[in-house]
């Protein structure tokens, strides 16, 4: 017999409906319709119309048969048709697949045909890649150009246009929620520690729940203006494209990280909140001094993750008129899951301590059920000694769906419950995490993840080259270059460092390009494996 | 064939896991440890001990027995074992009953036997009403003493003491989330509209997404302290007993609505938010001129609901240095269901018309998924003409799971998928609702819903009264009291209004008894049935 407790209180659609972020735009339209919800050069976009703009663009896609499960990717810098294709494309049950526009043309060949792109909308401004990407996929989506009035240059590769495109739909069109919460929303590729991009997939369930925690986290209001330095095709912009909509705020798109644009913009529109790779702060504060502008309306928050902010980079922030605010994530985790949360009694240490504290990556957002450092073979929990080093290891329902069409890498990265984030912490009397090692392989240029097996893959390919390890380097400007250790073959005595470089800038984007080539033996174990911590450090060195 | 973006991405342990407001206690114990949580008096009680000593009650709870979906009772005035009570209960999967301290003892009674109590919790203050209903009820709890340091008299029930009973507990239990965040958490009686407390069951799911949303909507930060005007057995505090703990923000604890008390805890601990019922409004504007007390560290923000706030008391709590929001909801829905959020260009009217905006109940807050003023019958909605009166209805993941042990009623609340509030409002042309008829039977004074239909069953039963009908009338003090209709027997010709108020009283809780009674013959229909609407009209003139 079931519990009182159970007996006839089944869920009903009174009281159970699928948790997802299509419902934030929804709200905002009706409670905010004449507000700016996006402002991008001259144009401004209000909620009624940006909810109707996203109508349209969910009807026409149906018109073109897109439906329930079918991948519509969107090549685009931050500009209004990517926001809106975060709530259009989900309305009809398909999934969106932002793609990151730094990526060479065989990456996005590859990530065209694996996610199966039904539907590809690409910005003028990304055409050269493009081009290339389309001549060279075996997928084949129908291509509609979005002419940015903003871009500098470029060509249109499709038949239609955007606008046109979007004019044809219905902007009262009945969309409809999800059947179910655990339905995918978006796709989202992660170079990963693999070679191949891994497809992350998101669920409206998760996104729903990031975006809240992160309004929580970011303390977003009605009267937030974000800045978008964060591009949207990492986590969907860590899922503030859907959690502005919480709250009613307004969006300030960006085409590219440009520092004497960027201080504009904050004057000008009065910014509150922005976030992006450390990059981006080391650009602002070496842009010109001209270019510079002070605030009265600051403090702005930025958000920063990826590697602990340097303290020169902390106070030259502060100086500017920003406050820094410390995060770490992965796209498996809808980005930020963790956060440096600020302690009372911080306010009463010195400006270097107050630093050492804020490196530290800190305590799961409190959307993520729950984060553990643990010994990765026995799952138990080190000691809060700030000594003994463990991989940080995630739970919650802001974790991904999976990886796409890849069960065997899904079921490595949930091995024993958890999710593996590969990153190696301590754990800090406070409870606060730091991470000492991040995932071996993986190193961060710019805000951006390279694998390094993606360019030994490469390096392996040359006719001269018969060994070859790359690991992560020191670099001023963008936190970490591809360093890569070579040996060659006996004929290939005379490769020179500059030969190499020219090698990989012709077979892989540039930013994944090695920025040093080291000749000679490579450090191995017992068993033959190469140990990439001696390169590490030999790197550093250099 | 399933979907690719289905096939083998079921949810797991890393990636689902239930969602349940206990998580945000067990993350603020970890985050801020030793921050104050709850401030009772001169005593105090930091995060961590705040955990430790809902784990022992949980722990306590188990060794005697309770598991998943038993009731433990709590009668008790806003005091810590009531908050611990939220996490501690529920930590074993058992079920919390928040009681209403106002309650007559037959109604006392009636709950426990329908609820199944197990364990009764009873705060000495209220022994006089807790000693009878336990002679009167069918249930045989354990009856376990609260002897609060601050209740001012009252007897010991039970065989033991709160704090002996915690301390046999483990401060380190290893208590267990949900099985399913559809769980029952919490259970809560409401007169609603007949006779007989329904008991409306929440859930984990719901629990956590009102918490989140409230915080939300009330703007909570780790800086929050809350003060305790508003009861936690009304909808568990509208969920505020869980949402400080996601931000970890302070409990000050009061026993009861003393506006000197209350002007010296804002002041004494930089109180930041309240919220209570407009007669909470009203005892704070009315209290003694030299009890009350400016704060430098103002505005307090007090949330209201019940009833729209008059232009007077908005005026009068903004001089005194609050400001005041305005919410709309009921026990189904876990507290707010609707807020009237405020908008940027209200800024620039007359105070009057600024009144006339907010004493709107507004849209629906961020977690409930949709609100509609709608025909009754045919949930058509009305035209934004702010003249149509139809019924606000509600969708959405915080909306109760039913009411306990009461299919019919559960079924009737849920007719054709929405769950029917019996609140009659007109929509606005900007989308906001404004309630015009309240529920026809229901009379709210002092912030307490009183069930006209119980009044009249107790007028039913003495022997002189042939008929009763009992309607709302405005009252300067308390917003409204019942005002009884009765025609008498022919040997009641003698009955007079004192009379029958004393039979109420000896009969009722004092707060549910007519203030008047009027003679004579009742309105009728056509077909019979008393028309309330008339008798209300008389009772505003009387």
């Amino acid at each position: 017999m079931p519990s009182p407790f159970d007996a006839h209180l089944d869920p009903v659609d009174a009281n159970y409906q699928p948790l997802t972020p299509l419902t934030f735009l929804r709200r905002s339209a009706a409670v905010f319709p004449d507000k700016t919800a996006i402002i991008h050069g001259d144009w401004r976009c209000n909620y009624r119309d940006f909810y109707a703009r996203s109508r349209q663009l969910a009807s026409a896609l149906k018109q073109r048969g897109v439906g329930k499960g079918d991948t519509v990717s969107v090549m685009a810098a931050n500009i209004p048709p990517l926001l809106e294709a975060h709530y259009g494309v989900p309305m009809i049950g398909a999934v969106l697949n932002a793609l990151n526009t730094r990526l060479d043309p065989a990456a996005i060949a590859f990530i065209l045909e694996h996610a199966d792109t039904k539907i590809l909308f690409t910005d003028k401004g990304f055409s050269a890649a493009m081009k290339e990407a389309l001549a060279l996929t075996k997928a084949t989506p129908t291509v509609i150009d979005i002419d940015d009035p903003l871009a500098e240059s470029g060509e249109l590769l499709g038949d239609e246009d955007y606008e046109a495109f979007i004019a044809a739909g219905d902007p009262k069109f009945d969309w409809q929620y999800p059947d179910d919460e655990w339905e995918a929303l978006a796709l989202n590729y992660t170079s990963g520690t693999t070679g191949n991009p891994k497809g992350v997939v998101f669920h409206h369930r998760g996104a729903y729940l990031n975006a809240l925690g992160s309004v929580l986290s970011f303390r977003y209001d009605a009267d937030t203006t974000y800045l978008w330095t964060l591009p949207m095709f990492h986590c969907n912009g860590w899922t503030h494209t859907w959690g502005l909509s919480v709250v009613g705020g307004t969006h300030v798109c960006l085409r590219q990280i440009d520092p004497p644009l960027i201080f504009d913009l904050i004057d000008r529109h009065k910014v509150t909140h922005m976030s992006g790779a450390p990059i981006v702060l080391n650009m602002l504060i070496h842009a010109p001094e001209g270019a510079k502008r002070s605030f009265a309306h600051g403090p702005v928050d930025i958000a920063t993750g990826g590697a602990a902010p340097p303290s020169a980079v902390i106070a030259g922030m502060e100086n500017m008129g920003f406050k820094v605010k410390h995060l770490y994530g992965l796209t498996e985790s809808y980005g930020p899951s963790t956060e440096c949360v600020w302690q009372d009694d911080w306010d009463d240490l010195s400006f270097d301590e107050q630093v050492g504290k804020v490196a530290r990556q800190g305590v799961n957002v409190v959307t993520m059920h729950e984060q553990r450092v643990v010994n990765p073979d026995t799952l138990e929990e080190v000691p809060a000694d700030a000594e003994t080093v463990g991989e940080i290891v995630l739970r919650g329902n802001t974790i991904m769906k999976g990886y796409l069409k890849n069960k065997s890498a899904t079921q490595e990265a949930f091995d024993g419950g958890w999710f593996h984030t590969g990153d190696l912490a301590v754990l800090h009397p406070d409870g606060y995490a730091e991470i000492k090692d991040r995932a071996k392989d993986i190193i961060i240029s710019g805000g951006e993840n390279i694998s390094s097996l993606e360019v030994e893959e490469v390096l392996f390919r040359h006719p001269d080259i018969m060994e070859a390890a790359v690991v992560a380097m020191p670099h001023d400007k963008w936190g970490e270059t591809p360093c890569a250790f070579v040996t060659t073959v006996s004929k290939g005595a005379d490769l020179s460092a500059a030969d190499v470089i020219a090698y990989c800038r012709d077979n892989l984007a540039h930013y994944k390009c090695p920025t040093k080539i080291v000749f000679g033996e490579l450090p191995k174990t017992s068993t033959g494996k190469i140990q990439k911590f001696v390169l590490r450090d030999r790197a550093k060195e250099s």
